[in-house]
């Protein structure tokens, strides 16, 4: 298909050049940036052994995907995943080394939940004979699972769940039955089309000890259940199972809905390694540490946090390639000679993208941060020590509500300011978005897991002022009692804590802020009884200011012990520090002023400091993005791409890759034709609506 | 297919109960506010009208068309397109009503261009010979339009469009040539597998007067240039055309990309109403109004900032009926008997919808206005008075940067709101918001267009500080020169201008700050002489608080001038307007309170006046949603349905319309075989990448 436009090149500068200048003009090192963020774990030398393998497999290519129907891209999804699998026995890849592959061909698996939350709750949750029985299965993926606990009518709150598993002693087995619509299982990922097996969570009805033959719940319980034949896939007689259909995103996950009807499953069904039903006597033992469960979820959300750092620098990326390739407009008060400036050179443009470029880094050190306290905590509790969990879990909490956020707009923002390309298709951030998009809702909604934070820190406050003539317990306490002991005696006067010039006052002023809002919920909430609703909002904004106060303090504590940056490096470093501290100050000046936690001649200079930190890190800034060292192969983008070809790849997807263009159509609006000459009308059309 | 899930219901209270309940405890009548919302241009007469035809036909049933792959939903939609056109020939409907049908069928027509930019410019710009040549042609749909501007390396940057069209004087012609890659014209709608003809924006190349051979650009002209064959719908020989593939949303568009390779095309091509070149003499005489090319642009802005209410009315519609009927967890301090709480009584819940419900009426007020002024300077132009143009220019930029945010923004706070269900697709907000987020890039750039209102702004500032002691000439300039005034003497004191109790001080308090900030802006720039880029980010702050401001003024002075409203009804929009006025304010408290526009102690009273006025307005909430009348057949939404049947039809759209339930797989990874017992290998899905 050979044409004229096969010689045509883009105007110059181009995107090759303009790189290149970006590039030479800063003196960071890529590498000695890099292997600072990614080196830890082993990542970039993983990214760097699974890329080749991944990238040559013509089912990984994604460049036509976008265009396919829903079934398609099932198929495709599934074809992709059983084909990692099957590289995973060829390369004898490690865990790791698969979900490096999984995470560089960038479908969610329909396997997902077979390897997380099914294996793992096998693991944790079934007695030692049922993981003896299972786990072999499991990691052969003779049989596939899933975890079915979310029903139509209740996400949220797990004890309000509606099926039910009734134990009929006659038989010694358990009924598992749906009495409404609203108690079907919903959103279960891997269970619509794909698995055979799944944990089903629902409440146990044991009989009331009176005979009286009625039953009394016990709450849910969690059973493992063959729910589809294993010759023919097909669910079993008394289970209707499929995939509940198009979503935002997901697009090769099939989510499920599940009923039951009076549907019979044996006594060893029940995971009993915490609670069990002797099914002899009919005596029921509750679980003895709820706290475990509590741990898991909490893993799920520190494992979010951890991995927010990358989805926004993958966006963040695409947004400063180009933007510092598309040039528009030459300068209003210049000579109007010369190239057309960059558009990232725009300050209205930099205001939405390097701030984002320097949240990347502070979700980078929270998240480390957040995993360290996880492994630690986790070694406490093995050792009985439970006292570090709510702290952990309230963190945990908090940064997965204001990280997923960050993130997720993060991403939104850098399409809109990458203005009409940022709309099409090779942005490659269609379906990071889409996806992406689900993470503020699900492992506890955004909005809803900010009151297990918030009533973390009135607990703390509530301890701290009974106790605050004694020695602190912790650094938070010891914060909080500061804080009783400054405010006794009257109102606060305005503060005189200035931040411009001194980095460790910045990590105190948002302290301080996140102290005083915490107070000020401690009284409204303890001391003047309010009912915990009409605090909800208010509890919100705690949970935002304490999560922003940690990336603040894991951000400025990260670079203060750092020993191994070099000088160049960590001076820029501080900039982002300051970048994204100023920024997040700035967007929040109310309520710092408010809490009397920063000069107000300092918040009136912030969009002037704000200003000045972005031209210092502005020529920098393509450096700073292939630091994270996203590959082509992921990012999936014309506009990203790192060796600046934007025009060129646009127009190659355009005019050489879209299917549509194979199509003649037929304008004529009195004639039903379609395509142009087959005669093909409406009818074709009709009959898959 | 029948089963037991057939005679399941949702748990009670179920929707419809809850719905009746909602719309019984509420004294405001729907057909009242409706009437006063959608009547004045017979909208709900058409819609009543319309809805039931094209509801009837099936081609445009939406129940599936979530799956179906790029290609199809193409056909789909020009399929539909071409019905709708034949339907309007059956009924004689006028154009409202063909728009109607259009926006109740919901797709992005692929004629569109040619409807809109395509005639408006024939009629706008060409000569009359020339229209009375097109014209015909247009109106029958014998030939079909598109309009070519935008370039792969230029939007907004009109006169960077790089395009040729050399006038060869010989054959008296002109010759269309892309010189680059990035001069290909992109994104022109209707034109990458329909439009036959096109308007095309190119460089006017004319000769040298001295005879050197050499040409030299004029600017960008536009040109009508037939570009494919009647016959076969093909590009004509030296025209490459083609679709620009998947994008985030307008998936039934057919954007183009098109180039030329020494294309020639007649000396009648040039639409040469305003401008026009002597074929003998080759002399070229310039356009006399380039204003009237300046009221198109402000005409089209103008429609999009009345078009947001519906849009955003949309999302709130299904947000405000779905939480309505969703229940989620009990009272924490409640006595834990009886039904969970519906989930629009949790604060943090309301906050995020019902000041974006209230902002439903601002926007629609303000796109009201908008349009009054529209048609006013129309008048005033005709009759050659061209003083209103700059202000209705500012206006509908400045209204159009912020109501496409409000509204796009808005649709994805409704569906963050919604929480699990909002990421599934039937929340009926998935192709709301794919196509919609193009309008805040679309017809200028919301950050880039703000420059224009902030310009305006500028320059009246600078004409009344010039003329401080004259008298004023409109009402900006007497609100200018009155501050102007007040700063004599020195820095204006804290403000102890009071809002809470007083309707008219709300507005004046917006325009003292929009009035503060064009000051403040005026100094930087025409006293202090700083540079235009170095202001962007405050001039794009500038524009938002002038376009609050109008927002805020045009709510007041709609519900002050009206008579006709009933008290229960006007009361309850007054407690809209002070809830959409007080959220702003709260989001902007540091602007308001460092411009002196609101005493201190009323922006701490904000967030529980919010609260209050949520409470009040909470009990109206589904009525409120009721009266923008939206149909279920627009809707498609399970979760926002009139009659509240969420669960039944969240499950009838998964149990018995997805056809990936018609599809059995096969799981086991070591097997190539995807669709069991088919044999159907990856080779299949290969096929298609």
């Amino acid at each position: 298909m050979s044409d004229f436009t096969d010689k045509l090149r883009p105007s110059q500068p181009d995107g090759p050049t303009t790189l290149a200048h970006e590039r030479g003009q800063s003196n960071l090192s890529v590498e000695e940036l890099s292997r600072h963020l990614l080196s830890s774990d082993g990542f970039l030398e993983r990214q760097a052994r699974v890329l080749p393998i991944v990238q040559s497999e013509p089912l990984f290519s994604k460049e036509k995907q976008q265009n396919l129907s829903r079934p398609d891209r099932f198929k495709l999804g599934l074809a992709r995943a059983k084909l990692l699998r099957r590289l995973k026995d060829k390369y004898q890849w490690s865990h790791d080394e698969y979900k490096m592959a999984e995470y560089l061909v960038d479908d969610v698996s329909p396997y997902f939940l077979h390897l997380e939350m099914f294996i793992t709750t096998i693991r944790e949750q079934a007695s030692e004979e049922q993981r003896a029985y299972w786990m072999p299965l499991i990691e052969s993926w003779k049989i596939i699972g899933a975890y079915a606990q979310t029903e139509l009518g209740h996400g949220s709150n797990v004890r309000g769940l509606e099926l039910e598993a009734r134990w009929d002693s006659r038989t010694k087995e358990f009924v598992l039955h749906s009495p409404t619509l609203t108690s079907s299982k919903w959103w279960n990922g891997s269970l619509g089309r794909i698995a055979n097996h799944a944990i089903v969570v629902a409440q146990l009805m044991l009989p009331k000890p009176d005979a009286s033959g009625e039953c009394v719940s016990h709450g849910p319980h969690p059973f493992i259940v063959q729910v589809r034949d294993m010759e023919t896939n097909l669910p079993l007689e008394g289970v209707v199972i499929g995939d509940i259909g198009p979503k935002y995103g997901y697009i090769t996950m099939d989510n499920a809905y599940m009923l039951f009807d009076h549907f019979r499953i044996p006594h060893s069904a029940l995971l009993s390694r915490y609670s069990s039903l002797d099914p002899n006597t009919g005596i029921y033992t509750k679980p003895e540490k709820p706290a475990l469960v509590y741990g898991s979820l909490t893993y799920v959300r520190a494992q979010i946090v951890h991995h927010a750092r990358l989805v926004l620098a993958r966006a963040v990326t695409v947004a400063v390639r180009y933007t510092a390739i598309r040039r528009q407009f030459q300068d209003r008060d210049g000579d109007k000679t010369g190239p057309e400036m960059a558009v990232l050179d725009y300050p209205t443009v930099q205001i939405r993208i390097l701030p984002l470029l320097a949240t990347t880094f502070a979700l980078h050190y929270a998240g480390q941060a957040m995993c360290a306290i996880y492994q630690n905590t986790r070694k406490d509790v093995e050792k009985g020590d439970f006292r570090s969990l709510a702290h952990m879990h309230s963190m945990s909490s908090g940064l997965k509500s204001l990280c997923t956020m960050l993130a997720a707009d993060g991403i939104e923002t850098c399409r809109r300011a990458m203005g009409g390309h940022g709309f099409g298709g090779g942005s490659g951030l269609i379906q990071l978005n889409n996806d992406y998009l689900s993470k503020p809702t699900v492992e506890g909604d955004n909005w809803m897991i900010s009151q297990q934070v918030a009533a973390y820190l009135i607990k703390k406050m509530t301890t701290a002022v009974e106790s605050s003539s004694s020695a602190a317990v912790d650094d938070t306490d010891a914060l909080y009692k500061e804080f009783i002991r400054s405010r006794q005696g009257g109102a606060t006067p305005p503060s005189d804590l200035s931040v411009l010039e001194n980095d460790s006052n910045i990590v105190k002023s948002f302290e301080l802020r996140a102290t005083a809002l915490t107070y000020d919920t401690y009284e409204q909430r303890v001391l003047k009884k309010r009912s915990w609703n009409s605090l909800l909002i208010q509890l919100h904004k705690l949970s935002k200011a304490q999560s922003q106060s940690i990336l603040v303090a894991t951000f400025f504590e990260a670079l203060s012990s750092d020993t191994s940056l070099s000088p160049p490096v960590k001076d820029i470093m501080w900039g982002l520090f300051r970048l994204f501290a100023f920024n997040t100050m700035e967007n929040e000046s109310f309520e710092f002023f408010r809490c009397n936690a920063v000069a107000k001649s300092d918040l009136d200079q912030l969009p002037n400091r704000v200003h000045d930190l972005m031209q210092r890190i502005r020529p920098h800034a393509v450096i700073l993005v292939d630091s994270w060292m996203i590959p082509d192969f992921l990012l999936d983008s014309a506009l990203g791409r790192y060796d600046g070809r934007v025009y060129e790849d646009l127009y190659n997807r355009a005019h050489r890759l879209n299917p549509l263009n194979r199509i003649t159509f037929n304008p004529n609006y009195w004639e039903e034709e379609i395509i142009k000459g087959s005669g093909d009308d409406v009818s074709n059309v009709l009959s898959k609506l």
